[in-house]
């Protein structure tokens, strides 16, 4: 970290910031005096620094941060990339694409039983389907909920396919003890308590980045959840608020080079959520996984015209198995062109 | 609410829809058929009409709300100013102007206390101060939590100032229950769980705007509050996130004048959180009392340079005193020119 | 295009708006009167109806448009792509994939000549190169201006490849009477003097999308270029602004899909201006290809840490060699995969 | 300027940078070495230190400025305001609360001279109406050009005001000789070759803010004028493109004091084209003002239902004279407050 001092700072000023640094953060302090203002550099482990103490002193001009304010989520710490593995094989993180469909709110037996199967016949390696709904407005349907996770286990009973559901609050955990990865939604990415709690246990995450939120806040709130102890994370990008409005939200791809490069952990993509349109979403899925994304997260509904939500991006079945053959081809020739 | 439907929609098609709509959302459906593409008009309370689903249809090409989509926040059928009234005799909404500040975190309880006094001595009529934290990294002062809350109430005996302070957990509502007003961040906004909780007590929530939320999501999340039967809801403008880096966030005044039309609300504003700059503080909270707002929430401490979260933005007390001063000038001036 | 009236207008007021609109706009006005509010229905091309002369209509409540407000580059009435050839076989929106590459500015006769034989060799079909240079600050290298105009003439003479360069000013016109393909820079999209006057010439026009506007005003932008006669243009994706910070822009390849369903104008990206980090723009470049645009445009340096702008974004032509060769193979594959 | 070197950097590296950036830029170079990383403070002028030139060089990691890129605009190096005065005595940056009025498009003698007439009588101290008018779509009223200029100066003639009207190319400079104040329009912020020939004249530059620009690229294009020897600049806030569509633009008001402390130049704002709406103009006129503008610009039309462009965001003369009443009152309690 570097702090640049106001140009009329004094030595005394000087000396009481540099030890108020050195006891509050046990960091080492090192000052380079310019001619015409001094600029001091933080050595040690800085994650812990906070930057709005170190703001709000007087004789602070600017601060800036030269490391990432991220350790157990940084690739810096921890070189190799983070691989998740389920009992049925299944793997997230280690060079495979996966798969993760289904319906946005499970809506019955027989649909998530149905749509599981088809899921799986075209490819799909887990499924997902919502059972507790985030809905901007409150006379929305708001999911199945506990009924929904009942019908999710059916589902995984039949087809094998682990699953994947959103959880809204802390108090719901004890509720997502046999689900095998649980998501938690953009709108709750800083929601700081869930994440204390879900660091509390020992199963994947799957977090997705909030609509406003930069890369680094997305990767802090993943180290929230791994300060904890549970260091079993998936990174989705779903898209971002800006002006555009062709688009539910504006689907920001670099994210996951970016991330790649910042972070060992998994990245996936939703391009159902980010495009809001089902028309848009097989090119979107093919650019994803050329711009190298570990998998994908596709909405698809059997009806979509009677779906209780979301329906204008699901996919059907039908255009699902016809993408998701598409994307096979595609990552075998993606894989040999890279290794080449 | 307008639906165009696609040019090749078929007669079978429209009537099918026409009685979907009819059957699933109550309304009357009204046909107008053109040259070139036909549109329906939806007759009838259209708050519980899910747009997703209307979307979804087949033949729908494009759908358009007429009505807000709220209702209990909805200044169409509540004209009259929602108004707040303390045991104390403190107001809100009634035309008055009212001043909470205090520190971001509350640290000690001479802190508190000491920073109480001096607000009220300067004419604040609620005391703000953070137990719980909502911070970006997992590393940062999280707050005194319950202890915090106790500090709060000390501060109001010794003053007899209501306490204001944030809620992050639908699980710690039975500690907030002698709060004065529970206030929840931006960050949490769209947490439907507790907003839903904080609907079924009966207490002023202040609902802070979400930083990359809609004014027409802001009202929709008062109405999740208020369609659980606490209609004593409190909005607060505190910036909202874009592409510029002066400020932290870009403080949208424009949005007091807008609520204030399109609700009966409440509406109050924190330049300190917007701005994220103590500098910039009193230039803008002259600015929201002049575009209209409620009262403004305002981050006071005694000694910035040591705060344990916010300092940068924090006013010392004599800091806000001056602008306190200043603004019950402002006001006196601005009631008197408005009323001629 | 649907006009929502108040619901307090009366019969005589409707009666002078439907008026008003089938005079000034040569429009049949269809009138649906429901029981709390009338809407009007526009007949016939509607794309001249000023909408802001419509909203500033006492009696108008909402309007909103069903039709696209632009016609000569809508896919709608032009439903086969647009193809531009050129006079060395090069072909642009033919389903093939052309790769423009060249360094940010042209810096001497050397380093262009040298950089376009190593980029065609790489199997780029264009050259391009800045001569006339937009920069933020007026301290900044500007280009060679006329001169750079010259070099990247010679670089075409040694390697054949047609040249792209951007203008800055109307008045410039006469001077890149040479040039094959002429850039309207981001900054300048909607310099409508300037779209006028290239509508009158008759030569490709490569138009970047502005930092802020929509995919909409963009279309609109080119619609100005091809209402004055002009009908070669080409879009170019390359980034908007947003709030993140880790890239230099937001690349939206959303756009490119959104584009191609609009209109049928081809669609080109620059992952380099996009990401601004030339270790982003591997992967872009292949998300791009996949997202199905006709091409890319990419800034190549010799030696990228002594360019005179934009240094750090530009690949070397090593890099760019294995990048062209991975594109090759990808859209190779990316063919046979769409073709099944 | 702080650069931060790449962990690895040589000493032979080192030394090879430190040479090449104080020959190119003439500054001088200190070093200091941590144990982790080495950084380098340039002193002496960095104005002029290319950012882009140096982000390329292979062993840089990072670059911040400490000081401003502007310095002709800078306030450091200008303390006093910069103040605007004209023959009829008016002026601009003195402290004094300038208004600026009129109809978007001039649209005949009699429209222009009624309404200047009436906004001079209200107490506007300045005429506005543009007679080049940037649309979005080709098929839109362009302004009635040369004619428009010369009814500007019929009004002028009529009343005393000065004039204040929009340029769209630098090749009409010659047309706008005998304007009193050239406004830049927000799309061509960053039309650089318009404003270097700007920087030749020497007249009054009204530059307003680019929808996707920063405070800093807009002073940036101040500094542009400035440069070329023409220091009379006038900044005017228009609002910024942000997700929110409840007003057109977002109004940025906190950029008014935070220019304010940047730059000595005056800062104006302009409520009619940031919210779009003629009922948010008052009260966010109002705020403006408190929030220390140095004045205003506002639509008035005399027959906003009519008018050719932008009538939904028009005050009448009536409601004009509304306001200014207010605001005049509002500067007097202003002024007196500040000045306690």
């Amino acid at each position: 970290m570097i702090i640049v001092l106001k140009p009329n700072t004094t030595k005394e000023q000087l000396i009481l910031l540099k030890t108020a640094l050195e006891e509050r953060f046990a960091v080492t302090v090192n000052t380079w005096t310019g001619v015409e203002s001094t600029v001091l550099g933080l050595i040690g482990d800085t994650t812990a620094v906070d930057e709005d103490w170190v703001h709000a002193q007087e004789v602070v001009e600017k601060v800036r941060r030269v490391q990432e304010p991220y350790k157990k989520a940084n690739r810096k710490f921890h070189p190799d990339n983070t691989v998740l593995t389920f009992p049925g094989g299944q793997t997230i993180g280690d060079g495979s694409f996966c798969l993760m469909a289904g319906p946005c709110s499970v809506e019955s037996e027989e649909q998530i039983c149905s749509i599981a199967a088809q899921v799986k016949e075209a490819g799909a390696s887990f499924l997902r389907g919502g059972a507790f709904k985030p809905r901007t407005s409150p006379y929305s349907f708001q999911g199945l909920k506990g009924e929904g996770l009942d019908l999710l286990k059916a589902a995984r009973r039949a087809t094998g396919l682990p699953i994947v559901t959103e959880i809204m609050s802390a108090s719901h955990i004890d509720m997502f003890e046999n689900v095998d990865i649980i998501q938690v939604g953009a709108r709750n990415m800083q929601n700081f308590e869930l994440l204390k709690q879900l660091g509390k246990i020992r199963k994947p995450i799957l977090l997705k980045r909030g609509l406003a939120n930069t890369i680094e806040e997305w990767i802090m709130s993943a180290e929230y959840i791994m300060a904890g102890g549970n260091d079993q994370v998936i990174l989705c990008e779903r898209g971002i608020r800006t002006f555009e409005t062709a688009t539910r939200n504006t689907f920001d791809l670099s994210a996951i080079p970016v991330v790649k490069k910042l972070s060992h952990l998994p990245v996936i993509a939703d391009p159902s959520h980010a495009t809001g349109k089902a028309g848009l979403v097989p090119s979107m899925a093919m650019a994803a996984l050329a711009a190298g994304a570990d998998g994908l997260m596709i909405e698809v509904h059997n009806d979509p015209v009677h779906a209780l939500s979301d329906g204008a991006q699901s996919l059907t079945p039908k255009q699902f198995a016809e993408l998701a053959g598409r994307l096979q081809a595609l990552k075998r020739a993606y894989d040999e062109i890279m290794a080449r």
